[in-house]
């Protein structure tokens, strides 16, 4: 190792705390950031172009901890390089109402780019960065003024490379050729259950290779190689780079480091004293000379970047008035201040047209209204565009114009979704993602994720029910929908029309403090005339779509391709109101007059009916009431063979009415 | 091309077959059967080792369909070979109540080995199937008789190779070694969306040259070059082989072929016509020539091969009767006689005991009870053996020893549950596997796939609320129970004790009719005393588990680590009865004289509590009712903070239950 001492003595600055601070808290995982301090050192002291004082500065390299268990580095690296993160802050590591969570949290400390913790996920955030930076780049850049030039940088360990999301989202990066991403992978051969040679015997430099990256080594506890390495990397314009370091996991702690019992458990006092023995580290628990703090300093060379940038862009905004706005509001995340008008009157147009046609066209004719008013959009699919409809006239791929607004993800929902986080992390985008609502599940945890870090990602789901017909069970969602709707600050959407699909999409738009799952069907859906005070209360999730004949007797809650049988048994009955239920998440926001209004809490006869599962609806129609839909796989046949089969039909609707008003 | 006339004429019964029942059905995928038609000729009537006459023979080859989406291509070689599927059932093809299904599903065609569609799902079945058949062989062969010995064959496309879970699947076949897996890449160049290299451009040959495959490449096209190439494959036996096929999508159709048209639509009369010509197929729609069929039949050959099978068991029945017994025994899915009295006798023990443990150390004392009774036990977990407590005495890695009963699947939640999938199809076994609660969702779709398929696969979760503590949000789950519920024929489990651990575990291994998950807690849980009877009615579900004092006036219904905090408020309260109820789906499935004996109808003060979304619990609780849970996502802190953060308290279910009885 050929580290000067001096640059060792820095690095051990975040072993100390990494050890500490999970001391303190009893648990948390110190072998990750005692690995990985050397590398930290040299990225972040020589590398990582970023300004503690402006965490939002929009040109800053971005940094993601895909081993977001290491997160102690994190909050070390944000501590000594001048964040607004203090050491009692690092105190209060993993306690409530702390900046300093167990995992890094998008928004709780200054200089978290991303919420990591679940593997692999962080890579693929990573490319998204990327992606995001490059098109933002090929968007907004002249060849005399580039306002957008960043890298992004990301660390990662075995777990994040034994995923599956990995390979999604590096093989799509390579392909993208995503110059500007520089990953550390964390190459210390010890996972939780030991040894990694049992379970994970990769080739990754070969792998890697294979996806069309730069591959590097380097040992990871020498700064001069990693310089070296990060340099290389950097040269590299035309594929993204995977520097393989060889590290020690917990490295210092005489009788822990390379082994498992470092990774996710304090050292205990007695290592801790005797691993600051073995780094020469001689002040106490939270203490950092002061020489050390100077080293790490990030905030007047931070200030000068970003003071160089800031010149840059009034060159930009001088020369280029127009686009030095616009790139503003779009790095802002406002929509144009005519779009809410806009969509209000395209409303108003597909109301007039009346038109009987499946949702997912209904989407594609939104996207193509609206698209070329935000060319913050970025769109894509996994492999589905002609079966999502998310291609509209507008669309550019990437692929070929760096300057796009579309991706073609291929068949990888899961990267794809992970992705779109990033980018939408990122800033400057609006990223919508698609494929069929049963494969929602294979990217499942990042859509949570995005509801998590409340980003504005819009999560296009297709081919919504048994509905979708031959293509049979594996394909035809049944319990999915209420995994979507149980997920905290997640909006999921089911339009029953044209108009419902169109205000959908609106919603989705504007709501900036959180993603929406928009689901649609492959089949026709009927149009549903309403007055302009029913499409005013369309947005708020539910609303009475068709008013009782007489006394009201009974409610039929429905929602998406179910809404036409409830109307068609409303046709039959008396004293029935149809509540359409779009958005069951906006509904129960409403106030309660609202509510009560749509659902008086005196009419318990109930019939809820949707070709799902029937569990959700319970909610609404309670223990008195029907509900008609799923509560078993579906099967391949016609959609009409199927919805006769499963008993979804209006003369179910009409006889659960009859029955429970009897 | 060097494929003789003939042979290229017999695999085109594939391609016609597969273009006229897309075409009747009018839906379907006819490009992938008429691109790998020429591979399935070769692998199905060269090397496959089956006998359509008895689709169960244990011992015989299997075949995995990843790319489902072409199941014309199974369903043509299953009608050609001699199974039991009849022109008339491919006529049906796509229809309800048909033996064809748009894609393969177990249970409806004999000889379909697994359902596939969710692409690169299958792959990693036929991985666990080559995984069951190592260890099966290992467990039972002996030096001079091998009554398990077979090959498993997968054909594979692009989709399949994009997928995450392919890499996680692959990556683990290479370091298990599995040389008896042979996969067949259908290298066509084409997905949904168009011609691929805009989206996947990896060296698919490196890739797998890194997870350790031998990988071969050969023209798809071509039967000499697929012949020879699978016999090296074969010839190979410490690694899988991936044999790389150039091919062209919808082979035979003069003008659809190589494009993404011929991929998922019906080819049209008209090019139907056109295709004949070009094949020089005179035949009508459905009518095969008595000499195509003679060259596909393989009942003879199959029966033939059964036959020596059966001597050889025989010979080995002679010499080594309880281990053949033991075979049968492990083949029929039939558990030991005595395995139920033993249980019971273990759960008595446990409840003797009276232990106030983590229901997840519960659970590893179960596995330590249950193991040793059971050896076609087959443990593991995706790298948190330690922390889903998922290891009992008697585990051997079968990294290890290739007879062993524990895997290390490595961080790959999705792969590891494929995997498992595929060794429970194969039989001889009883898989289980585990991680945290929160990365179920990594496997979201495997687990459905699990339940779909009604395999006795156990899914183990551990670290399952809030209760988990300083890892945070990311960790905690919140809506993944409800989801689990929602999942049609999948039992989930969460006990709240010793006693409801180790019932659940009996309860999962003796349900031969589908999945279970299992739900434990990290944190201690407070032992609960019961009666004999009550013990028995744990099995059903939900149980009094402390009746009321006095008249009955209100329920608090509760599950795992909240059934005690509905206990504190029991001894607070008069008229209150405490409901333990560890799995709602087995306690829905009651008589209705037991349901209202616990949940008595007109009792509607009702209280619900679980650390988990409140959604799920309105079905129980009604509009009446309350429900204390989650409705947000969690915290990183110690677990006793968050429960008071978020309000789910002992003091909350009185407060709630006061409410509702005011």
């Amino acid at each position: 190792m050929t580290t000067p001492l001096n640059e060792r003595r820095i690095a051990n600055a975040i072993r100390v705390l990494a050890m500490d601070a999970v001391q303190k808290a009893n648990s948390g995982h110190p072998g990750a950031p005692m690995g990985m301090a050397d590398i930290a050192d040299v990225v972040w002291r020589e590398f990582l172009n970023h300004n503690p004082t402006n965490p939002q500065w929009p040109n800053r390299d971005r940094f993601v901890l895909s081993n977001g268990h290491g997160s102690m580095l994190q909050y070390a690296l944000l501590h000594l390089t001048g964040y607004d993160l203090s050491i009692a802050d690092l105190q209060q590591f993993r306690q409530l109402h702390s900046k300093t969570p167990g995992h890094p949290e998008l928004g709780y400390a200054p200089g978290i780019e991303t919420t990591t913790g679940p593997l692999g996920q962080g890579i693929a955030n990573a490319v998204g960065f990327a992606l995001a930076e490059k098109t933002l780049a090929a968007q907004f850049n002249k060849d005399d003024l580039s306002v957008i030039d960043h890298f992004t940088y990301c660390f990662l360990g075995d777990g994040c490379l034994m995923e599956g999301v990995s390979h999604e989202a590096c093989s799509l990066a390579g392909t993208l050729g995503l110059g500007k991403l520089v990953a550390y992978y964390d190459d210390n051969g010890i996972s939780i259950d030991g040894e990694v040679e049992g379970w994970f015997s990769d080739d990754t430099e070969q792998r890697f290779l294979a996806y069309g990256w730069q591959v590097l080594k380097a040992d990871g506890h020498d700064a001069d190689a990693l310089r070296a390495a990060t340099l290389e990397a950097k040269a590299e314009t035309a594929k993204p780079t995977l520097i393989i370091c060889k590290t020690i996991i917990g490295l210092g702690s005489p009788n822990k480091q390379g082994k498992e019992d470092c990774h996710g458990a304090p050292l205990g006092n007695d290592e801790i004293a005797l691993t600051r023995q073995a780094l020469g580290w001689t002040e106490e628990a939270f203490v950092i000379p002061a020489d050390i703090y100077a080293a790490w300093d990030a905030k007047d060379k931070g200030a000068k970047s970003e003071a160089v940038w800031n010149e840059t862009f009034a060159a930009y905004a001088a020369k280029y008035p127009t686009e030095a706005a616009e790139l503003k509001r779009r790095v802002s995340g406002e929509l144009p201040a005519t779009f809410a008008a806009q969509a209000d009157a395209y409303i108003a147009e597909v109301n007039a047209k009346a038109e009987t046609i499946a949702t997912r066209k209904a989407s594609q004719n939104a996207l193509q209204a609206f698209g070329p008013l935000l060319p913050e959009i970025l769109g894509g699919s996994a492999d589905l565009a002609g079966s999502n409809l998310t291609l509209w006239k507008g669309c550019v791929g990437v692929q070929d114009n760096p300057a796009g607004n579309y991706v073609h993800y291929g068949v990888r929902e899961f990267g794809m979704t992970a992705i779109a986080n990033g980018v939408a992390l990122h800033g400057g985008f609006i990223p919508y993602v698609a494929t069929f609502l049963m494969f929602m599940e294979y990217a499942r945890n990042a859509v949570r994720m995005s509801a998590l870090m409340k980003q504005r990602v819009i999560h296009v789901y297709t081919h919504d029910s048994i509905g979708l017909g031959e293509d049979g069970p594996t394909h035809q969602p049944v319990e999915q929908i209420a995994s979507l709707r149980g997920t905290p600050n997640l909006n999921t959407w089911r339009p029953c029309d044209t108009v419902e699909a169109a205000i959908s999409w609106k919603s989705a738009l504007i709501r900036a403090e959180g993603p929406t799952a928009l689901i649609f069907s492959r089949q026709n859906l009927p149009f549903q005339a309403r007055t302009d005070a029913q499409i005013a209360d369309v947005a708020k999730g539910g609303y009475v779509l068709a008013k009782e004949k007489g006394e009201l007797k009974a409610i039929i809650i429905a929602t998406g391709s179910e809404v036409s049988l409830a109307m068609e048994a409303y046709a039959q009955l008396e004293g029935v109101r149809v509540v359409s239920m779009p958005c069951a998440e906006e509904f129960v926001k409403q106030d309660a007059a609202y509510r009560e209004a749509v659902l008086p809490a005196n009419i318990r006869a109930r019939v809820a009916v949707e070709a799902a599962h029937v569990d959700y609806w319970w909610k609404f129609v309670g223990l008195d009431g029907r509900v008609i839909g799923m509560t078993t796989y579906g099967e391949s046949a016609p959609a009409k063979d199927l919805y006769q089969h499963f008993g979804i039909t209006t003369d179910a609707v009409v006889a659960a009415v009859k029955e429970i008003t009897a």
